[in-house]
């Protein structure tokens, strides 16, 4: 039934172009998710483990093992939980635009895509936010707080975590402009939906 | 049915039901525009500056003076610009709605509208995960980076700092609402708009 309105409306107004958006929409979703999904396993299997001397007793070195992890820091939790959620997100759209373009729940399943789209910009911007803010006191510390940097002592661990907030801000970027197509799709939503 | 009668109603212009939705939708911006203005002054204005005796020299107390503010944190300072700019963009939308109902460009209106929401919904977001994780650093400090907790010392300032993102939140929370209604309003658009 949606299938044969959406079939006609598209006779009607250039099923070409329609389709070639379409795989456009797509294509950029499958990137926002590479972005994001790289973003969650490289923060999530950051780890560093250093072993430093810290003082000699006669010829025997006493030695400290310090490990650096992604579960140390709430903001990187936050950021693995906030991308792996987005990644699910758009893995769901592609799957939901590929093989379920008959679900619908009164006409509202447009909108419904660009508020899940919203609400997905929103967690994304706040993981990646609270992940570079607090990669900042990291790599620069905090004079007037006393806190130190510690990226000196855990150059992997905290190149690492540069990378996964890079792939993190490129899924942002692309989720804000699938959130605006998205959103676009619903100026050019066929009426007929709704009869 | 129910559809039928909605669009009923927007043949017949259902004028008094657009108009408390409009009047809702005001109403709504009101109050997330206070919650983004009260976070971005109570967070830009607050400063705590506390002497401490740190040594006495005979009977001379040798003091230190030491002040917290906003500035000396990235992530507050990007709490305030990113609060700042979700205040304007507040006022700006209601001043176009009581205003500027005129204004529009090729029927976009509405959909602008909703684009620039679900922007500043990435832009409240931003800002508040990164002054909420800074101010868990801030309150609980990181044995992992050796970093001490600092509220035990500036406890106004922590205190201002969490009523700001406590403000901020509501306003997020409040902008996610605005920009679903945003979304919404697209799909009730009349078609002449686009056709």
């Amino acid at each position: 039934m949606g299938l044969q309105n959406e079939e006609k409306l598209e006779l009607g107004c250039s099923s070409s172009q329609q389709r070639s958006k379409k795989w456009v929409l797509l294509t950029v979703r499958v990137i926002a998710f590479l972005a994001t999904a790289t973003a969650t396993l490289v923060m999530a299997l950051n780890k560093e483990t250093k072993t430093l001397v810290v003082a000699m007793v006669g010829s025997t070195p006493i030695k400290v093992t310090l490990t650096a992890k992604f579960q140390h820091t709430p903001a990187f939790v936050f950021f693995v939980i906030a991308n792996g959620m987005a990644s699910f997100h758009n893995l769901m759209m592609i799957m939901v635009e590929l093989f379920g373009q008959k679900l619908d729940y009164k006409g509202l399943r447009l909108a419904m895509i660009a508020i899940l789209d919203m609400t997905t910009v929103a967690l994304i911007s706040g993981g990646a936010s609270a992940a570079t803010f607090m990669a900042e006191v990291g790599k620069n510390g905090n004079s007037h707080a006393r806190w130190n940097k510690i990226c000196d002592k855990f150059e992997t661990f905290c190149d690492r975590g540069g990378v996964a907030i890079i792939a993190s801000s490129a899924g942002l970027i692309l989720m804000l402009i699938i959130t605006a197509m998205s959103i676009f799709k619903l100026l050019n939503k066929p009426k007929s939906v709704s009869s």
